[in-house]
């Protein structure tokens, strides 16, 4: 018999960088029930996303900030959208080149993620941010 | 009792930028009958794309439009690509950094959408296009 | 009635480039019975990711790689993240501008992808590697 189960919770980021949310993902997966189907994880703003990375060794992750401090930088001069701070405007554009949605198979009721997989918000504003995520899970009930 | 539903349509751009089809996507939501499962949107080209992006203030788009023109521009000179115009392989690259398909969640009969998020056609080629969009829910009929 | 099916498979890269899955993945959507829902494909690795790209003349993926060589150069210097080789750090960011998934509408029991769209496991590593890809398809049987 297959099932559709919806969640939401709220991640608390302190400015930029990311923030693990495999765990919490995994507990919703098991409070589904659903055994074999795909958990869809969605973001609810423009200035955060979400990233699957690497989760072993945090230069990686300290890397891939300093990457897009560089692609966007807040000095930007041909920005007009800039009412809302010099973060804002390249918030929005790391968002659209990384993700809003993640969504990974379910298989014997985990999430069939690599070894050195795991699901991070990547916040993209300065100051600390209350995040909401959405949680869609879809499939089998054993 | 769950089920899968699809549909089709089409939007006619207007040359390079973003195109809000949030409202269409809705309605096919509504006329799913699907109240809790996820909704995907799929765009069957490669030089357009999909992005969910911040729709109130229009300034975050044009500043988006004009990182992506100086990020890939028309006249880089090491492209081999070059046959359907200079616009054809940048809008390959910008279409690979955005998404070809968006997944978000429905709850209550609703795209949980966060507050300031629309879903927009990104069209990357110069000239106006037909873009064809299949969209697909799937969850539990109330 | 719907239904959820999955399945695995590993393809054989052989260094930085693109390889086409479209054809895997179309038969496992013919083997799921499943003609009309959804088919997400996931890559369980944080060094190779997935794109959905034009996939009839090759040129264009020549231009794309060369297009990711320029904006993250194995060269970078403020890279802390190196232990594992010049080609890891550069392969992490390759992979969060592409995509960890890719969601394709099943329509009439076939994906519905534009014309010119292929599946392609994108390798970021300059060697050989052996990549492990989920593919979860849900919808309704005929």
């Amino acid at each position: 018999m297959t099932r559709a189960y919806s969640a939401e919770f709220k991640v608390r980021t302190g400015g930029k960088g990311t923030y693990e949310i495999t765990q919490g993902i995994q507990e919703i997966v098991r409070l589904s029930q659903i055994s074999n189907g795909l958990a869809t994880i969605f973001i609810q703003h423009t200035s955060a996303s979400l990233i699957i990375f690497e989760n072993a060794d945090p230069s990686a992750r300290t890397d891939l900030e300093a990457f897009f401090e560089r692609l966007i930088p807040e000095e930007t001069d041909y920005f007009a959208h800039t009412a809302e701070g010099s973060d804002d405007m390249p918030s929005h554009i790391r968002m659209t080149l990384t993700r809003t949605s993640e969504s990974i198979p379910i298989v014997n009721g985990r999430l069939s993620l690599g070894t050195w997989q795991g699901v991070f918000v990547y916040e993209h504003r300065r100051h600390s941010h209350s995040r909401s995520i959405a949680v869609s899970i879809i499939g089998e009930v054993q």
